[in-house]
């Protein structure tokens, strides 16, 4: 993603009411920050929060909880919010810090349209590296699920491979989205772009 | 595949010297049969055979068998044949009998433009579903391998998730054979065909 310097980004983010600022002090006790007993959901790299906005609104008595490292785009979520959403919070953080803010509450963790990182050196930082699913693996309340979106072929290749040598169950699979039946699908910014483009939109549902 | 009916094909196929008649007899013992101790790779749904013929010229130290059970393309095979290929046979017969002709002695299971069954009360004759997953455990000598590749996107997805569910790891994978580097390739007549319709060609390989 190219990022731009988005003028006056930090202050819009910390006083927005939908920042999480002491993200360390909820750990394992994010129930009492939403004040309801509710599952959690989570983005890692929300982006300009197109998709957890729209879920939030979508799923009522779902948490849900974007995580995102860059200022710029994480105002856009913020600007994009037009009505109170009590369900819905951010955190800027980054996401090598995962298992430091959660702790057995989060029932599903989605990725979507994650950085690719193509070169093979840098493997370790994409989101569903081993190392990545290393630190999810006490996040979770019970089952750990992921649901994962991409229309980058090679990194869903690489995650597919990932996932189910780490043990990950494969609970649903499809190669082009958009030719299946997806009534029930919320878009992020990019899926919207590149599925207009033609470009087929890959998406797993996985389970250990 | 559409099956015409071919005049004659019995009869060519009774005197073809590749084709292993008392194919029962050779259970755990094809070694003798090819007079060597060479590894030996089957292909199951072998069709007009163009994979199978061109592999056993290009690895002559791997002994080949096609396995079809279509007389109408098994005699297109036949009749491609126009050089020696001593490392070259081809089985009449039905795959769910798989088990009862090979024992100890494979080593790698290709699987090529397999039917895709695309009911779901079919599923069970997909070629790469549980139930084929299972006849083909005692098939291979030591590692089990197979490798698979077609067009059929609902085919490759069902697989996926059945070869990884059974146990089996991905080796290698593309969603788009003919984007990666694949000069090692040989091509199919489905595959040629469907590669130049513009179809991505799904590949897998699989070990366990």
């Amino acid at each position: 993603m190219r990022l731009r310097n988005v003028k006056g980004a930090n202050e819009i983010i910390e006083n927005s009411l939908y920042i999480i600022k002491n993200y360390h002090e909820y750990k394992s006790k994010y129930n009492i920050l939403f004040g309801n007993n509710n599952p959690i959901h989570i983005e890692i790299g929300m982006g300009k929060g197109d998709f957890i906005i729209n879920m939030a609104k979508k799923y009522p008595n779902i948490n849900f909880i974007g995580i995102e490292k860059f200022d710029s785009v994480l105002v856009r979520a913020i600007e994009k919010i037009d009505e109170d959403i009590p369900n819905l919070r951010f955190i800027r953080m980054d996401a090598t810090d995962i298992e430091s803010v959660f702790y057995n509450e989060v029932d599903t963790l989605y990725l979507n349209f994650s950085d690719p990182w193509p070169k093979n050196r840098h493997e370790h930082r994409r989101l569903t590296s081993e190392r990545f699913l290393r630190r999810y693996d006490n996040l979770f309340v019970k089952d750990k699920k992921i649901i994962m979106k991409t229309d980058n072929r090679k990194l869903f290749e690489f995650s597919i491979i990932s996932f189910t040598n780490y043990g990950y169950k494969i609970e649903e699979l499809s190669l082009d989205m958009y030719s299946d039946n997806i009534k029930e699908n919320v878009q992020t910014e990019y899926e919207k772009k590149f599925h207009e483009k033609g470009y087929p939109i890959y998406r797993i549902s996985i389970k250990k």
